[in-house]
């Protein structure tokens, strides 16, 4: 039976500023990449996203991102080498703290925005986050972008290594992301983001802007959630793969087949 | 043979910004409370620290504060109690993480400034800081004011608690601080320093402004860095037990008496 | 003809975080209540509303709050004198700035939250935003709640002051607000809302909770906007106004009648 | 007579954290570039040092940096134009409305740390800074490294610009400065320092590491003070400016000759 996960980034509200619709995602993922306050995120609220992830038994996981709260961690930044490195510490280690106080662990790790980008091509800020999730946990998973020389360098450093498609997002022949300013970079279409996941977790394959086809080894997609139309696309997808036989679960899960 | 604990706060730097002489402190003191980020301290900074702390076997414990950097946590505030508890969960988790990451782990939990006075007395906000703990880690000791109200309140909760006197303070007649406002609050010469805290740890009293003797159970001693002179009063004290057959080691050193 | 202004609290979004329906709020008020930055509000969404704000002639005043952004400046604090005059400079001079890049100037300063509440009573912080209001610009104008003993304070310190009252909110018979804690604290129905300003515009009387009338003396009445039915209050409001004869324009404005 | 403007970094302590010595550094400046609480400086305390700015006649300016407390403004960002307009505009008038209420007012405008490199010589974030200045006050100089593509840029604008060289760095022969990271890149020695100022002064051109002669055109001196060491040196070139005729004054003073 074929199987996947799913993720989504939850717990982005920060103080009075609500952000995505945590508790109808919780129902759609199997993995929660949860904010751990550097680009989003407030201890009360990350603690309450944590407990309604527990309650469903969905798989947590350590969304790190850069120290730019206005900015969200979309900015490229450039910290040092010990910079980098204790601020991803400090996160999985607070998120850790939390996700202990809701009755759980954290199994993952999922850099955010700016930083996933970045780390997907640069060797010495993925050696960062590399040598910090080593130092603080080195059980951890790195989830990141299917095919980018991080899975490599990861996978050589010792890290256990999960690759991710993304639902909504156009790809490059080359495996790449389209550029979220070209046009067509998103998808909306549910039916058409049903049809093309539904074929990448049973052929391991998806359709490039120039109608080649891309090989991509992914075992987790993630969906999005920060409105009501990504959420209803989401739980589409879910519905789309219940009735197709594949299996959800977390990637943590290792096969007993 | 009679014992004490030294303790004191350090990791309190903030990017460039320089606090205390953390290694010659590290030479003194037995306990170190380590600063989480939220009144004082980055990642970085912490994370050195904490291996100066490991190297030279000093127990660690959280520093844990109000979120008010520029306010360095001496200002009172009135978080709710969600916000409180996930306020100091996520400090602990974040010193954790990164004490990991240095080879060891904490033992104990030091409220900071305003925080520290507070639940001194403030049965809400100690009942929060008590709550933290225990959803964190309930193994952790809580570090506070001998013959405050907390002591007792942290008890009942399950918690170990100890503690501490301060080296450099006066006292009032019922063994609260004397008003830091007030002349004579801070004590600075070294031979006073000394033979109060000399007596305290034999007989347990200190003298009162009045010139009454106040009883305290105090397992701790905290000393400060935050300059030259105070380093030196520290270090004078150190010698002065060393050379009287006071012990110093750290209070989570159980007793095989 | 009778006039009054109406003010809203505006610009409180942060980065990525949106917050309220300024656009729609700046066609019913007279006078907008801006975030300097340090409850809410960054620099490029500050500078986005002033442009709105001058394109549709609405009058600025500085929405200035303590500096504690996860908690959205709700929460007491107590900064030293010299923190809060500092604090409240600052970001008085901030918004000038701002609004000097979209052509217009702050005309009054309005506290919000915490620091609202507090100097309606506290004569020490309340001399501190008077000092800070005096020595930036002493031709702003201060707006307060009506019947509040700051009213006073800051008329005899030489400021102009201005009073509000609330149209949501509920009122005991001494003129101050009903604890938003209490049942009936905030109004929910555009009717009796509507009812309830006209009479305060036309009689200077409101109903308190007891059914005794409370004379408040208000130049300015608070509408919000921080959800899609509060707008639509808001509006009703507004609508009521013009259709008895209510003219609504800034309490800038002289009247030279 | 040869005139010469010395200016330095104030005001850049936060909170609890003290650096540099601004009042020794207040008596040898002519020109203080004043930390605008985005890269260091709380309103406190830079209100503090512009009292006693004032009290000694030295002219103000904006020391305006990126957004990055715990990097001190010292790490290449790259916010959008929006941001960085918005982020400069607010700055500016943090810092003007804290001036004011200390009786001066800012004169010019001196990007910080990455910033300031950054807008040497890339040309969109120099195009944001020079709006934003524009868009507060066109009447603001811009001081700006001697020699740079901002230079011209800034005058093109329609900015007043002043260029600056710095006593304690050693320059390529193309007039950059050498790396921070490079042996030799700064400076200590006193004489060596005074006497390569002077001939600056005198002749317009500087030594460069190759033992070339660089044309520098600088109406300002950069001295730094953020240690004994260089406050000292600072002084030692102040008194050997005086002692060879060499005019102190502000860049702003318009000369009457």
């Amino acid at each position: 039976m074929v199987r996947i996960d799913l993720n989504s980034d939850l717990g982005e509200s920060f103080g009075p500023w609500a952000m995505g619709d945590d508790a109808s995602m919780l129902d759609i993922v199997t993995s929660a990449n949860i904010a751990c306050g550097f680009h989003a995120g407030d201890p009360a609220g990350i603690l309450s996203v944590l407990k309604e992830a527990v309650a469903r038994g969905v798989t947590i996981g350590a969304h790190v991102g850069y120290r730019d709260l206005v900015g969200f961690g979309r900015r490229v930044m450039e910290p040092s080498s010990s910079e980098l490195i204790g601020d991803v510490i400090y996160q999985i280690g607070a998120l850790e703290g939390l996700a202990k106080a809701a009755g759980t662990s954290i199994s993952y790790v999922k850099p955010h925005g700016a930083l996933y980008n970045t780390i997907a091509k640069d060797r010495r800020q993925g050696a960062d986050v590399i040598a910090a999730i080593k130092a603080v946990n080195p059980e951890l998973t790195l989830l990141v972008l299917a095919g980018a020389p991080i899975v490599e360098q990861a996978r050589e450093a010792g890290l256990r290594v999960v690759c991710e498609a993304f639902a909504d997002r156009a790809y490059n022949s080359d495996g790449s992301l389209v550029n979220r300013r070209l046009p067509g970079a998103v998808l909306h279409d549910p039916a058409i983001i049903t049809q093309r996941m539904l074929r990448l977790v049973r052929e391991g394959v998806v359709e490039a802007v120039d109608g080649s086809m891309v090989h991509l080894q992914a075992d987790s997609i993630c969906v999005h959630g920060d409105n009501p139309s990504a959420v209803l696309t989401a739980k589409a997808l879910r519905e789309a793969f219940e009735a197709n036989d594949v299996q959800l679960r977390s990637f943590t899960v290792v096969s007993e087949d």
